[in-house]
């Protein structure tokens, strides 16, 4: 029963398998191989259109990369409060940035309202020089509490950012659990919506350590190589990295991998509600919040439970209750679920 | 034929199948797992000390997090004009380092004597605070020409460094070569002579993408975490990391693969030196570098060989000679060398 | 009628002249003189101690170099939400710092309360290395709300501050004001009080350009002299920005300067208050904010005078109203304020 | 007799009358002020096209800033080894520049010659993006060695540059002194021979802290207002700074306070080569070299002369002799120089 993280899971064997397979003789390193060549061309694929693409082997990597390409050192970039960025990665994106702030908003489930942002902005522009300057947009996809901006969400984000001159990054660490729920096509969710710069996760949807920066306009891409080199993040042996990247993509994989996980999720939300412990917010990805009571909690883990306990922002729990974050992932087994579930009826 | 770079080599088998033996259930991600635990056991074993051990993917992140580790930004690192951090990493030490400056040092062989280290510092001192701080040595063991520091080579260097406060880097990319090179243990050749941070490659000798900072002072360590994290180094499911670096240590197969690929580099040096192209350097690593004739290139290069022309600073070469680097590894085979050979032979 | 900002003021005539009366032949640069020498004393001797002094031209600059001495790349620094640092200074303390955070809080009347910062500290501290590291508080004295923390308000910032191993910065732009008010001693208002660096400024007070970083603890000072010179903070003819602050804390003349300023903003609050518009907050020091009505905002403009319109976050004023910043100086003259009140009067 | 600095230098006289003229009533601050507009038009009179100016304190800044405008992170910039921004500044080019690297040029006399740059870019290119980019070129006119640079020479190593795509930097902080020397207009020492932006002294020439960064092209200094600002360079009294740049360009003063800056320093070159002690460098700004016999510079010292030792780079001395660096300034008096000859000449 470990529902900790989509990153406690295994690597999907289809991918290993293609490690393995990529392991035979020689090959140019640092991505002059064949297995990148041929997820460039795949990835161009996917969006129907011609992207550059950059594989390196963190979130953490793809995403500070990707906004310190689209953001100067004195930028903004405007996020959610609870978005990764802000809270998990040790500062990277100011680090890789030269120093530029994220702006935390607030928004229910997880995901930022245009009208937000609008508010947030109109409070930048006049102090120049003074003030940083806002550059960009990051949204979460599928966002931290397990929810998704539909295509329509994410144009109207995109707009507002847009009149404003700022850049759109998604953090799609989850993007395959987002895409499989929503009724889009991964070009409708992204560059035709307006989002500039993509962050590609694989890792979490069964990679061995497997990112791609997917940047829409080739032309922005400018110098983000030397970038990537110079952060430590081109692989020599880089045809591993892309072996992973093309078992992943390889005859949707990706999208029944994420399924998989979704589906999982759906079952717990259904189960859990079923037992009066419905989730707090909408379940679209592959991940939940339940407000569970104390003992429960205490009872699950006694039981060999793995999940983490998560502060309740925003939310007011009863004093006797705990906000709890369940996370599926393509490797989560129904059992698992069962015995889960089976725990807290008989609470 | 390749004999390019150690990392157009595959991945060693035994290492690949400890990936896949460690793709058993769940794990707690970011180093939380007892693959991590295991291999910070055995490094203390090895050196012969309780030390601080971080893996990460690649070389360049390795150096360049130990460099900003023991350098402030307004530091200055002195190294062999050709060492991998000056030349090939695309300014990653002086990103990591918040601007730190390189300061390059001539040396015969790959190698910086004593004496040059010792004349280059006596620029630095009188100049505060104009001027940046002498802060570190960084030592490249075995050097990028091949050839290796004996211990009490490096304890001069080190004798040098450390009455000046300079803190001590080595880049050990290639360390296994050295080590079953010289008549050493890996603490007489690290932190005994003086070493404080060793960049401890595995990629190079047979690994997918494994390197560890080894840091032989515990209390040198501190925020090393939250460095590597802040520059999205630190991998999520950081077992197949540890499983790569815990099958390369693992019966000392460290060594044998270093052992073969370095027994490689000694044939063909000793089979070209009977053909009339001896190495311009001693051999001592796995890699050679040889004057070849422009025709002899080209008939090679035709044949299939594959290997690097380096620029041939410092030597004098007849107009219609080439410098070319040949590099061996684990994966080397005989044949291999044979083919090369014959094909000088009969030039 | 410019009540705009305390550095459209010109210079105190006797910083002035004390510039003039420097420029006599020649003196050594960079602070190597006897001006500068002397300012070090003088600060040692108003803070009873020794301290380290460093004198730079612009608050911007004593703030960021003061924060980035005092907090690693990663850490976090909290302040409040109208903060120069985090408002005014354009990232200065993210460049400087290698990428720093501020977190910041909101508190009434410009005052951050020791509750506010406690909640704060809760969310820190579990997430490593994930999260950055909660490493410093700054307190701006005078507030930006033109109120004062007093000593004990101080003392109890400081040890929540302390408890959680954070260092304390203050951003002493208006200090001599703040002091002038409260019923302290120097030391009281800060080291005494827990501060551990203060940037003392005496621009608005009526200096040229000139501000100190004054760190209490000496052994803290450590290559604060390289930071300053990297960022070009370091005058060659530094003898005339020690002659100025050797002027401004010369018999007590800087605490006369800001006892002027004060005494016009009370004034000038008491006449408003008089004539209905009493100050949003307590004015402690020199600057009063005021929710004008804006037809009256227009006719005071109209007749010349001369302020800043500021968002009034945190305050719900009537539609018609508008909240405005006045802020006086040693240069502000009572006519001013009679002019300014009078057009408010016949309003 | 100070030959130490021409930083030891007082300020001139008119250049501190101004600073008292401006003290008159309030200004806006931050440079929208009307000195400023004034001396931005006058520099683009000055220049015979519309510039681009910034007006900053220090000549650290004014490089720094200029070089990170033109060069990006991962950039080259390549500078003579005497460059002031390589050995006196403590980093600030490679801080400003978020790790940018200064490769450091030998030649004669401080002046770069073009088949110098030209070798030196012959190793930049091929290994992308493993190696840096080859960004920028930076002048120093005069030099450090108190040698200047031609309009035809300038040329030249700009069209190197060019052809590269590097941007060229000419670091002024000695402009006047060149210019008056040199037969050629300020449009045809910069921006016509090829500078993309120049630092702009006016310290060393009689202004108590004043330099300009003037870019050449407008459309390139996008940005740059916050550059100056987050490094704490935008002085807040800003009419002081600006009315010592007016000043100092009203009615050609710059020019006259060089020519007798430069006029002194060849009276001693002419004295002191009578006397046997003939410059090394040719003196064609306000400093010159010597090769002083070491008894005699004991002599000079212990008589109360004031000036530099340097290390003899590149020059070979006989043992008894010491280089020493003797620089005049606008307040070098004809008695300073009679004096010190006269040590000499008795020697």
């Amino acid at each position: 029963m470990n529902f900790a993280s989509d990153n406690t899971a295994p690597v999907a064997p289809a991918i290993l398998e293609a490690i393995a397979s990529a392991n035979e003789g020689y090959a140019r390193g640092y991505g002059n191989d064949d297995w990148t060549a041929g997820v460039e061309r795949r990835l161009s694929d996917i969006f129907e259109r011609e992207v550059a693409t950059f594989l390196v082997p963190t979130g953490t990597a793809a995403n500070a990369l990707a906004l310190a390409q689209i953001t100067p050192p004195w930028g903004v970039v405007f996020c959610h409060a609870d978005a990764h960025i802000a809270t998990d990665e040790c500062g990277a994106p100011e680090f890789f940035g030269g120093g530029i702030k994220l702006v935390t908003l607030a928004g229910d489930a997880g995901k930022i309202a245009p009208a937000t942002l609008q508010a947030a902005l109109s409070g930048y522009g006049a102090l120049s020089p003074h003030q940083m300057v806002a550059s960009a947009l990051s949204l979460t996809q599928a966002s931290e509490a397990g929810t998704i901006y539909r295509t329509d969400e994410i144009a109207a984000l995109c707009d507002v950012a847009k009149k404003r001159g700022l850049a759109v990054h998604m953090d799609g660490a989850r993007f395959a659990n987002a895409l499989v729920r929503g009724n889009a096509t991964p070009a409708q969710m992204t560059w035709q919506s307006g989002v500039d710069v993509l962050s590609f996760g694989a890792t979490k949807g069964g990679a061995l350590a497997a990112e791609a920066v997917v940047i829409f306009d080739p032309d922005r891409a400018t110098f983000f190589a030397e970038r990537r080199k110079r952060a430590g993040h081109l692989l020599s042996k880089h045809r591993f990295l892309a072996a992973q990247f093309a078992a992943y993509l390889e005859d949707g994989r990706w999208l029944a991998l994420a399924r998989h996980a979704n589906i999982m999720a759906d079952r717990l939300a259904v189960e859990l509600k079923a037992v009066g412990l419905p989730p707090v917010w909408p379940v679209e990805a592959n991940l939940l919040f339940v407000a569970l009571p104390r003992a429960l909690d205490a009872k699950l883990r006694a039981a060999g439970a793995n999940y983490y306990v998560r502060a309740n922002e925003g939310l007011t729990l009863p004093a006797d209750r705990v906000l709890v974050r369940l996370v599926t992932s393509f490797a989560t087994k129904e059992e698992e679920i069962e015995r889960f579930v089976n725990l807290c009826k008989n609470f």
